[in-house]
Order: C-alpha cells, then structure tokens, then sequence
C-alpha cells in the first residue's frame, strides 16, 4: 500500500499526493499532544474557550476561498453548496461559544448540607466535567459541517476537550486546510494549536481508537464502517463511548388528503429533498409513503417528472458510485420493485436520479438505506395497512407526516406508529436540512444512532462530559461554577433551578 | 441445576424454595407484558407517574416489617441497617416523584421558527422521552436501595419505562416481597402490575438482556458480572445502553498535617467506614494513603485499635465469604503486605475485619477491590511519592481527602492527581454513605462504571430517556410540555432557560 493520502478530483479523478498515512508512533503521539492540550481547554474558564470557537469560526471565514475551492474539488458537491455548508460550520463554532457562555450545559447543582428524612446530607456540588482527549472521524458527504471543523469537533472542543480528526479519504486537502484554520484559530486565543490534531490512512483507525488517552470517539458514516470501529474500540481495556450516526431510512408519509390536495408541491418538495447534495444526506427521505387512488396518482406524477429534469449527480467517490450502481441495479432487476422515474443520463461518471414503487408487502425485504439520489415509494391502500407497515420499520434520524386539516385522529395514529423509532418528528415539511439550534436532534433509535444523543445542535456538548461531585469542599477546591458567590449561570440549589439573578447562594 | 429458588438463611445456612428459576418463555412473556406497561407509563403525565411513585413507597412502609425480616434473614445486615436502607429506599422513590412533578428533566426546549446566519430555521421542540422497558439486575450488597425497589428502578419508572428485575440469588425471598409492594402501588395508581416484573435464575440473563424489547440495562456488581452481561448484549443486533456500576478502590487520602492534628479521630473514622455493612459497600475506602512518620503511625494505632475491637462479620453469601477468605490471604502470603491490625475470630462463618500495610512501590500490585472489610494501607514518603502513585491508580467511585487548614497548595496538587479517575471527591470525611439527592454523582471512569451518568440521585434518571424533535408540529400533536400555553416546568425559549414564571411562549 502506497504511502501516499492522494487528493482526487471527484470529477476528473485527477490525483495528487498532500500528505502521508500516518504511523503508529506519529498517531500516539498526537495523542499524546491532545492529551496535554485537553488538559489545557479543561483548565480554562469558560470565556476563554468561548474565545477560542469565535477565533476559530474567523480563521475560516478568512481562508473561506481556498477551503471551498479545495472542498468543491474533491467532492464535487458545488460551490453554493459548499459555502452554505461553510456558514453552517462556522454558525455552528460561534453556537457553541454562546452555549459556553450561557453555561447551563454544565449542569451546576448545589446541595447545601443539611437534615433529611435519609439522616443528614452532606453538602454536595454537582457539575459535568469534560473527558479528555476525542476521536473524531470525518464522514464524506459533509467535508466541512460532519467533518475537521465540524458538530463533534466543536461539540467536544466547547466540551473542553481536544479532539484527533481521522481524515476521511474522499477530502484530504480540505481537512488539511480545515485543520489549519482551526490551529491557528487556537494560537490567536492563546491555546495550543495541537487541541486538533489530525490522522490520515486506514491503518489509523484502530491506533486512533484504542489509544490510552482517547477517551471517546465520534462518528457519522456506514453501518460497516460504525461496527468496524466498534470491535477495535471493544478491543480496549476500558471501554469508551462511541457515538456513532450510521443508516436511516427517514419514512416520509402523506396521507390521502394531503396527496389530494397538494401532490404537485409535495412531488417537486420529495424530488428536492431526496436528492439534495445528491441524495447523499443522512437525512434523505429514502422511503416515502404514498396512497394508491388518484391524489397518489397525481403525486407520484408531479415526482416523476420533477425527477426527470434534475441534473444527474457526481457522487462524493468511486466507492459510494459504485454502491449506489449496485444499489439501484438490483431494485431494477430484483423484481419486486418498479423504476417510475428517472433523471436524464449524462457522459462522465454521474449518476442519474431515480424512483422506484413498491407495494406494502415489499417493505420487509426493500426497507434498507441506498445512499445516493434514490427514494422507493410505497403504495398503500388504507391506514391501517400504513400503520402495519410503520411499525414493521426499524429506527431512524426522522420521520416526515404531510397531512392536511382536519385529520388529527389518523395523524396521531401515524405518529404512534413511528414515534418509538425515530428522533425527529416532521410535519408537513422535508427531513433534510438540519438546523443547527437549542432544540435540534439528530440522532435516533439503532441503526440511525447508537446512542441516546443528539450529535447535531447545543446539546450534543453532553456526549463529550461526565458528572462530578465534590463533598464538603471547601470553596477554595471548588471549580468557580460551584462557589457560593458564582452568578453567571443558572444553577439547581437545593433542587430549585434558578435564573441568573436568583443562582446566588 | 434444580428448577428452584432457594432463599438461605444467611447466618444458618438453612434452604428454603420460594420460586422456580423462569424459563425462556416466561421471560418473554414478562418482557412483553412490560413492553405494553411501557407504553401506558409514557403515555400517562407526569403527575401520573409521580403518585405511582408515592404509592409505591407506601406500599413498601406499609410491608416494612416483612421485608426486613426477610431481607435480614436472606442477608445477615442487621434490621437497623436494613430499616435505614428502607428508609433510604422510599425516600428515593419520593425524591423521583419529586423529580417528576419539578419537570426539568425533560429538557424541554423550544426553538421558535425565525430567521437566522445559516438561513431560516422552522419550529423545532425537544424533549426527553422514554425508552420502553428497562431491565435491571439485583445487587447482593443493597437488597432493598440497589436490588427490586431500588434507584435504578425507581429512576427508570419515574422515566416512563416499566422494568424487569432479575433477582439476586442471595435475596429472592426479599424481591418477592418488596415486588409485591411495587405492583400492589402501581395497581393503587391505577397503573398495571406489570410495570415491575421479577425473573430468576442464572439463565435468566441472558434471556432477558438479550429480549428485543428490553431497551436499557442497570447493573450494579461484580466487574466479571458486568463484563458477561456485556457480552450477552453484544448478541444483539441492536445495541443498548449498558448501566454498569462495578468495581472500585475509593482511595482515601491523609495529609501529613492531617494525620499530625486528627490522627485517631481519622484512625476510628476509617475503621467504621472500611466495615460498614461488612466492608460491602461500592464505596468502601479499599486503598489509603497514610503518611510515614509520628502522624501516620498514632493514625495506624488508633486505626488497629478500632478493627481489633470491631465484632466479625457474616457477609452477603457463601461466594462472598469464600472469596474475601482467598483475598486476605493471597494478602497474607504474597510477601508484599504486612498484616497490620485485625479483628477478633469468631465461630461460625463470620470473618474478622483486617488491615494491610505496603509501601507505595506495592501499589500496581496490590490496587483491586476485594469485598469485605478489609482495606490496604499505603505508607507514603512526601507529597511527590503520594502523587505520583495516585496518577497511576484506575478509575473510582470517589476519592477522599482528609487535610488540615493552611495547606491548600498541596491538596489542590492531590486533587489535580486524582480528578481525572472519579466520580466524586470528598473532603475530610468518608465515602461510604451515599446521599440521594440532586447533586449527587454515584459513577466514575472504569472500571467503577462504564458510563458518563450517575446511578444514585436526580439525574439518574437520564439513563433511561432520549431526546426527540417535534419540528413543525401544530400544537394538537405535541407532548404537553412542548405547547405554547404550557407554564408548569422550566422551560428554554430560543436559547433562554427560563424558570415557571417565565417559561410560557
């Protein structure tokens, strides 16, 4: 195996040499340097790591061009797209600055000692502490927002650990110029620039994840890939959590009213949706349910034709091309489905869009995630045949109810059907595009996620900390959160959870 | 293997059946029929929930008198001890129907539809919700706080989530009685029975852990316990949370200034807490650090002295007794621990109380857990020496720190020593006794637990819940907690955590 990381044009498949795989002692090493530099962020107040995220957020702004330049290159995935990802990253770096200086992501609880009907109660001081030093993989689809500068980056660095990027293969370049903005971004607010620290090659992965100092590791990409990870973390003497976003399938349900009266918007709305950043998003509704009659007629009519005149795509690299040929190949040949749409074909390597319809009994064998501008559209006949089939479905990220007026008893029952397995509920809208916010969950019961967090938005920040409590401390041994006389977070005191004016002791 | 379950009368030895080992289709059975009490827990509010709580708690005052002389019986902890974890163990129940009402748990957050840097964002509200049924494993060494009634079930029904117990061998007459309690309140709230289920026997974990319907499990035991029932859960196909409280050396730490000024107080206050319950406690101080020299020794007198005059102990069960009798002597005989001070045989099966001396140049060799009251004394130079052999130490449940006024400096050395490895850190006093309260964290880095959450106090509840988004949703189809008018928890509002007066849109 070549030691060279290679840099590919995702459409030309020109390549070109930027870096080295990395070696074991290389890897720990690094570790070692995260390690120090967790230490570091851990003993910094808050407003000193709110800095650093603000610094960081700038130094991407600053070297935007060459980044998206880089990052359109080697994914293909165009230069809006590309920007807008960007502002989501860099909007992302500067939400978790403010999660920092808010500060109630830290939990700070206050029993002050006193008679129970348990005995007597110490006084006891409660708030999450940060892990250590974070393994991070990027993923393919998001070079920028899922990936070095990306939620489990700034998650964990808000958190205040450092965090060890393994580098995905399908962008190279732009993690490197990624890392460096993050690096410098760090020096400008006096931190050392190893609290990033990157990995290259495929060897990587298992020294990355059973090194001593790593003490989680975030990941967004296959299932394979997740387990993959999994048995080398398993591996380890001290198991750590791995937070893992593999495979969704997002079940994207209109009901009959809705399909009769709004089937050409929702058609075009699916069409965008599905293959948005070419059908590549985690969140791409890859299994949609549309009643048979004539308002399913006309919507599944306005996706066809929608479909039909989206450009074909260039895939993020060889490996999801060929996956999504294979994919799509068998639905046509399997027999149980049939192709409805399709997108024009074009020279080169692009792939076109596509839908394929099944019946409701097909769903057990079809139900699986095709990454890729594809979506399968299920046919039912009555609610209660949807509902069967919404219960037969394993977990996912979402799940999307377009309904219209006047038909809350069947939208509950959908909602009950597909409430146990997914994390995000949408109504009368489209799962992908994910806001990053307060309230935001991406994450959903297995195989979406493995784990009972969200990895996008303020509160991922819980992954990467763990609770602490101090006995009978006095304040001098006390984090400032917990003295008596801190005031510049909501705290729990004696079980009340305060407001800024009122969390004084 | 016989089909029964036997309760033993721990002092006599004497056998008596009380139940059969469950079968395979048993245990699918009650973990079906916990899967339906699941969905009517979480479908129930709030104030719902917390009366079953309160119920329950009755039930078990009410049947006090029956389950502590059962549980004395089956365990040989005494009836104060055993009133006192009675006590302790409605107490919580309370306190999680305390949780409940207060409502905060829920993390309930709203994002309100508006424009923002990364364009516009839609309506999205976030709150906790339950997981389905939940299992959980008896502990030898709390029959009531740790085992049917205890915090593991208390937090997971508070969540929503009904739970299957798998009993302890050492106590099953005990979790037929106190099972008995919880399903008699569950029925006085109107709930059914089958929100607490009870399996027995050996085979029955693997059956139970491996149910597609059990979503989470709660252990609290041996490290080998734990690291079987993982692997049992690794069967899955899906993944779930494993909760595991295991194994853990508490070190307790005296400066040279404090064994100076309070060298028998600390001395009789190690004795008491080294053998409280039997030396059984999770928490019990299993390696001390005592500094060389006047100080140090008057501490080791008055240590010896209290040990020598502390009565024996009839532990938990015959495995117990049979193990702490090999520890101590693998201790006696390995030629690197002095024995140091000891307390007065008994007949019968009772053990005495022990204490061993190493140096620090002993400790990689001498540092795991053995249950009973024993505790290893670690004799320490300078202040160097004692740091350097706590960084090396693994992860505990606490750590103690016993000083004296005017030496900050080198306590916050100590406490930077062993931060990184616990859970809690207690000063000037001793780990045994754990609160249950709203700052309490009863967890630590492995191999204490395997988790970033506590499983003692208010926020053990969030083991058992996940988030999930509602995004666009019109008011008829969002949890209570989620609408507009809703006023009864604190609640975030585009980022503001707002308290009861403040929380309504």
């Amino acid at each position: 195996m070549s030691t060279n990381v290679q840099s590919i044009d995702a459409r030309s498949g020109v390549r070109r040499a930027v870096a080295q795989n990395s070696t074991a002692e290389e890897i720990a090493e690094i570790c070692i340097a995260a390690s120090a530099a967790s230490a570091r962020l851990a003993a910094a107040d808050r407003a000193e790591r709110s800095a650093m995220l603000r610094a960081m957020a700038d130094r991407l702004e600053t070297d935007r061009e060459d980044i998206i330049s880089a990052a359109d290159r080697e994914t293909a995935l165009g230069v809006s797209r590309l920007n807008g990802e960007l502002t989501r990253t860099t909007f992302q770096l500067r939400l978790f600055a403010d999660v920092l200086e808010e500060g109630s992501y830290l939990e700070a609880t206050i029993d002050t000692a006193e008679a129970t009907a348990m005995g007597p109660r110490p006084d006891l001081r409660r708030m999450l502490v940060p892990l250590g030093a974070v393994a991070v993989f990027g993923s393919s689809n998001f070079p920028l927002a899922f990936s070095v500068p990306g939620g489990d980056t700034a998650s964990a660095l808000a958190a205040g650990n450092a965090v060890v990027l393994k580098v995905h293969s399908s962008h190279p370049e732009t993690s490197q110029l990624c890392a460096k903005a993050l690096r410098q971004g760090a020096l400008d607010s006096g931190f050392p620039a190893d609290v990033v620290g990157l990995v290259f090659g495929r060897d990587a992965t298992r020294h990355l994840v059973t090194d001593p100092r790593i003490k989680a590791v975030g990941f967004t990409g296959s299932l394979t890939g997740g387990q993959a990870i999994l048995e080398y973390i398993d591996e380890r003497e001290d198991p750590i959590p791995f937070y893992g976003e593999l495979s969704s399938l997002n079940p994207f349900i209109v009901t009959e009213a809705a399909a009769r009266s709004r089937a050409s918007e929702i058609g075009r709305g699916l069409a965008e949706s599905m293959t948005m950043g070419g059908g590549q998003f985690c969140t791409k509704p890859g299994l949609a349910f549309v009643p048979l009659g004539p308002g399913g007629d006309a919507l599944m009519q306005a996706l066809r034709l929608a479909v039909a005149s989206t450009p074909s795509f260039t895939l993020l690299n060889e490996r999801i091309t060929r996956d999504y040929e294979a994919g799509v190949q068998a639905l046509k040949t399997g027999g149980i489905a049939s192709l409805v749409g399709e997108g024009p074909d074009s020279p080169g390597g692009a792939v076109p869009a596509m839908v394929f319809e099944v019946g409701t009994d097909a769903v057990p064998d079809i139900a699986q995630e095709c990454f890729g501008p594809v979506t399968i559209v299920v046919r039912y006949n009555s609610i209660d045949d949807l509902e069967r089939v919404l219960q037969s479905l394993t977990g996912s990220l979402t799940a999307s109810i377009h309904h219209a007026d006047g038909e809350d008893a069947s939208v509950l029952r959908l909602i009950e059907a597909v409430r146990e397995g997914v994390g995000r509920l949408v109504f009368n809208s489209y799962p992908t595009g994910v806001a990053v916010s307060w309230a935001q969950t991406h994450g959903g019961p297995w195989p979406s996620t493995n784990t009972l967090h969200t990895s996008v938005g303020a509160t991922s920040i819980r992954r990467f900390l763990r609770p602490m409590t101090w006995q009978s401390a006095a304040d001098v041994f006390l984090p400032a959160e917990l003295r008596d006389a801190y005031t510049n977070i909501p705290r729990r005191i004696n079980g009340q959870l305060l407001s800024l004016e009122q969390a004084r002791i």
